[in-house]
């Protein structure tokens, strides 16, 4: 009862990206609980394709097959495994009828070429596309052996999972008891002290917490294995409630709850609204706020205040707090906020300016300093952080949108 | 003369590390010119990295492995491949030295599994670790096959590709010539119409064509193999010049350019500069060009119109206009244009505003519609664009910041 994984695209193979798919697919495996022993990578060589395929046939349960369902001559996947298995391809009238959907949505003419991506082998299931045109399929071409295909086009690619296939896997009883898993999310602390922290809780098996770390955010992973979905659950809340009761106020939310989702949803329950000061992040913090669906009622906007005439003329930052600070400090941080309040309407804002490289660094203020402000109907408060010059320029600009969301959280949890 | 590539390692069947070596490793070899067919991963188990291991020596040259050469028990790595072609380990004294020399020199205990480390197989040379204690070798247990091991910390298992690996590769002849590569980056054409266009080009062997797709752009990868790096490039440069002809201005850079480095690198020949004004975006369009280094001399910032009051009060957009017409329209558009462009002085400015969702679409406007307006010296003009709502909020965010940054592109083009 195990599964394997087959990326199918030359683009791997010549290193020209990296193989996020496999990543996201093995963990999607671990959490329902279904074993995993094996991944593979070919290149769009119909060929090749077509011996992965057989030999995985007959080694494995699944396969799970991305890449090659385009619309392009390259893209013969979907050819390759009805080949592979001696089956005729044969049009399908709800494929065909769903791309022309989507084509008409958004206003494009459609190539005859796409008419290849509505053919699947005669006895396949359509694994359906929610967002894109290249819909995969579920086959079983031999007994006890079923192939599920998906697009390369990693957000395609997910969707799908999410919506067909992670049930049909599951009622299908290839899952190995059922697996519950509870993601913690962390700012403010590092991956290594909060492992420390939870280093007991790091040894178990069953329930397992497993560290992660990646843009600015530390992760715990909470997996627990049980005969019933509840179980399983009820195996993680008191390990939850222990790990939260170590690590205080840094753990900042669980699964998919971004910073920026919770402090809207913060400022929602107490019916208040934010705005923003942006100076080297660029507009990046209000992104972060505004990915957040229905952010509306909440986050009203702000000044990107990239050059310094900005800063002056729509914050009312001073020519004097310019000379002598310099816009990277406090002062200029302060005025920053206070304006995007004042011009806004706001009940609170963040300003951001700092150094995000990789010019433009001296010894007294490095590349990596960033000076964050919070404005709020009690006062006005700016402190300086050192993100370091050595991860680069997007690194910065991404820190410091997390610490000043971070910022604000912490100063509504005080308020 | 082909080579494959195993990586071992439970890790990356749980999903816990993206396997950044095989990318890495793949760059590599495609750069020598040594052709490069299939991938595999496997968990830290015997058997299956005995079964892997003998399945490649039937199909390939050369194996590259990763992983499974430390001192822990689940490193088995050297054992196994030793117990695939039947072959006893012996210790190697020079190997056992140099471990106990980099253990003195860090001032650290040797512990009695560490040993492990020095077994090679009867035959294989060893393949120098200059960083860490764990070696690899270079072994042909069969005629016509070879095998090189890696540790799996990456910056290990490069310094040994580098001193050692790559000459050795390069010096048994392996490499067919050598490659050179060109990414070629479109914005507003269909995948499926650009290879339509290009699809005598596409059937190509050497230089080969290969579309891409993602994040609203779309890619042709050009490769080249030829007996020099000069002739190599060489073959590329008409293949290019006939690709753009035919492509038009849809072909908006190279490589690693980004639309954002390509428009801020148009104004700065121009010694011009631009603002924003975003609404559905949230600052995304500002935080694009800012994430371009040295964006400071072109970019001035703008204002972020989340709200209608923010809209009406920072960048004067009438009441009556938004009454009317709504804010998303285009009378709304050229209004936040042309106060972004008033309140900071900027030769140009963009102005984007529309239905992100996943709420707020209506029949008429529905979720993915956006009007984008480009503000210049000679006048303002604005255009709805419908992206579907089908693909979810953050697509339709990228989406519209890179179509008004490729509006901006097409009129710097024409003026």
């Amino acid at each position: 009862m195990t599964a394997e994984i087959l990326c199918i695209g030359t683009e791997l193979l010549l290193g020209n990206i990296t193989n996020g798919n496999a990543r996201w697919i093995a963990e999607q495996l671990a959490a329902l609980g279904i074993p995993h022993r094996r991944q593979e990578v070919v290149g769009d060589n119909r060929d090749r394709v077509i011996a992965a395929v057989q030999e995985a046939s007959r080694r494995c349960r699944v396969l799970i097959t991305t890449g090659g369902l385009g619309p392009t001559p390259d893209d013969l996947t979907t050819e390759a495994i009805a080949a592979a298995f001696d089956t005729p391809l044969t049009e399908r009238p709800e494929v065909w009828a769903d791309i022309e959907a989507k084509a008409r949505a958004r206003g494009r003419e459609l190539s005859p070429s796409v008419r290849r991506q509505a053919l699947l082998p005669e006895g396949a299931a359509v694994l359906p596309n929610p967002t894109g045109t290249a819909a995969g399929m579920i086959w079983s071409p031999v007994s006890g052996f079923t192939l599920l295909t998906f697009p390369g086009v990693p957000s395609e690619m997910r969707a799908m999972w999410e919506a067909t296939a992670a049930p049909w896997l599951q009622q299908a009883g290839l899952s190995q008891g059922v697996y519950a898993s509870r993601l913690l999310r962390f700012w403010g602390v590092a991956e290594s002290a909060l492992a420390e922290a939870m280093a007991d809780l790091l040894e178990g098996t069953n329930p397992t917490v497993a560290p992660y770390a990646g843009g600015g955010e530390v992760k715990l992973r909470l997996t627990g294995r049980a005969e019933t979905a509840a179980a399983a659950a009820g195996m993680l809340a008191p390990l939850e409630a222990e790990i939260r009761r170590r690590a205080g106020q840094s753990c900042f939310g669980v699964d998919d709850e971004s910073l920026a989702a919770v402090v809207l949803e913060q400022l929602r329950r107490r019916g208040e609204t934010v705005a923003v000061a942006e100076s080297c992040t660029g507009g990046g913090l209000g992104a972060a706020l505004a990915a957040v669906p229905g952010a509306s009622d909440v986050f009203l906007g702000g000044v990107i205040a990239y050059a310094n005439a900005v800063k002056q003329q729509l914050l009312g930052v001073s020519a004097e707090d310019l000379e002598r600070h310099g816009a990277v400090s406090d002062p200029v941080a302060l005025a920053m906020a206070a304006g995007a309040r004042r011009l806004t309407g706001a009940t609170w804002a963040i300003a951001v300016t700092g150094i995000a490289g990789p010019g433009g660094g001296s010894e007294q203020k490095p590349v990596g300093l960033v000076h964050i402000a919070v404005a709020g109907a009690a006062g006005v408060w700016s402190e300086g952080v050192r993100f370091g010059g050595s991860r680069g320029r997007h690194w910065i600009q991404a820190l410091t949108a997390g610490e000043a969301l971070n910022r604000l959280r912490l100063r509504l949890l005080a308020s």
